[in-house]
């Protein structure tokens, strides 16, 4: 299924797209939830049911004329990242920093991101130009947990993903280079454009996808998740061994190479760009820098 | 004023130390919170002046019998912490890595800690001795905002803070090495003791208060807020220039030296360990690693 959380005046509301493309919200079948951090959280195996048959109905309202927001617009915790989890953006980063790059990539790189406010579909970024010149846009597999998890296996970890959708993982370069930890430099606030909307565990195989972005039409990033260096079976596993995850944690997979500061001369992201981040069976996530 | 998080039974309250040392619940001057984060973000002025009053009555519960609980169990979102911000500190944790440090600190360092259950005073830190041999202590001085705060001057800082704890910011030193970003080091379960409970920033000068850790009743680290080099009014300055700092935001200020791994050989934490922070009018936070 694929679940979007949409503004209805000033309500926010939650919908499952039908198969016919349009959207029924979750009070046709009498469920309300406050948020879909609430959802994700305490949701019944019959609320999904429920949804499910809701989904193969047709007729409802048009899912282009919907004001869409973030698939979570505030996440009950920041968001947990990978960084160089593809090698060649390990090799792009390594020689934005002049630094040597021995082609290793031993150890995940976890950092997080404060999420004030995810943006969604069609949302804008703010170029924050009294603060950075280096803003830059990372294109990247985000990983919902559907149940707290501790101490899981990578061979059971599957059975703890709720569901994906994407991240636009937008870092100020100079801020998170400059502060050493990267966390302020990746949490400026609308720096986390997530949607266009979940895709359910059940429906997605998300070992094989094609990823990309496209700055003002321009293809930057294009990679497949299976080139991914850790994928989210191990890190929900390394992670759970010390580190509860809650139901509604969100995880960033980290992005493949073709991100700004990878060119020479870099192309980081200007007021007036639209960034477009997509994934094979997910969708299109557009945002303008504005 | 003093508040505290106790565990009453199965529930858990919050209430007030009076004058007399003795504790009296929020219910008694009928205000109910769901919790110390809920107090904080919605609190009027008009409740903080009802718990005033409350605080000069006597006869309340005794402070000793309660079962307490971190100052905030569960912040709202993770806690935002600053690395390397005495001088110090930053030389030994140089002197670990086997760095040359050339005596200057020219940029805040901010990480974050995922808290999924922040640790009361008195309760017990998991050594996680699957995961590290190397689990350190780190006191330090917590500050929590009670208003959201955006664009705030370094003047007009001071106003945003509700209040003041105690942090104690366990690090795994080898899980937060191994992965280059601190973050999972600095996050695993139990990982944050807080407490005893909050001091209210109106009866509190945070400039000049001497803070301890002991380890087994042997004194550890011993300095003086004073010597901070980046105090709380510049942190919240600099960084709600980007990033909104919502009410209840909690922000550790960074630990002095003396922590375990600046010892020739390291002192690490090990299982049976007493862990005691101490900050100069705020109180006392007792640990157990087991």
């Amino acid at each position: 299924m694929k679940l979007i959380t949409y503004k209805n005046g000033n309500k926010f509301r939650l919908g499952v797209i039908a198969t016919d493309g349009s959207v029924f919200d979750f009070s046709e079948v009498g469920l309300e939830f406050y948020d879909m951090s609430d959802f994700v959280i305490n949701r019944s195996e019959n609320d999904l049911k429920k949804l499910k048959e809701l989904s193969l109905k047709s007729g409802g309202l048009s899912y282009e004329k919907l004001e869409k927001c973030a698939a979570i617009i505030t996440p009950r915790q920041d968001i947990i990242c990978l960084g160089l989890n593809y090698m060649a953006h390990a090799a792009e980063s390594y020689k934005y920093k002049n630094k040597e790059f021995d082609g290793k990539r031993e150890e995940a790189v976890y950092f997080s991101k404060r999420v004030n406010e995810a943006v969604g579909d069609g949302g804008r970024i703010d170029p924050h130009s009294n603060l950075t010149s280096k803003l830059d846009y990372e294109v990247e597999l985000g990983v919902i947990i559907g149940k707290d998890a501790k101490n899981v296996s990578q061979k059971d970890a599957k059975e703890y993903i709720f569901g994906y959708t994407i991240i636009n993982d937008i870092s100020a370069r100079d801020i998170q280079n400059r502060h050493k930890q990267w966390y302020f430099g990746k949490s400026l606030d609308t720096s986390t454009p997530m949607g266009p909307y979940i895709v359910t565990a059940d429906e997605l195989d998300s070992s094989n996808l094609d990823i990309k972005s496209f700055v003002n039409g321009e293809l930057r990033q294009s990679s497949n998740t299976s080139l991914m260096i850790f994928d989210e079976s191990f890190v929900i596993a390394e992670l759970s061994a010390g580190m509860s995850l809650k139901a509604g944690t969100i995880i960033s997979m980290g992005t493949p190479s073709g991100v700004g500061m990878g060119f020479e001369p870099p192309k980081f992201l200007k007021a007036g760009d639209e960034v477009v981040c997509e994934i094979e069976g997910i969708g299109t996530l557009r945002n303008y820098i504005c």
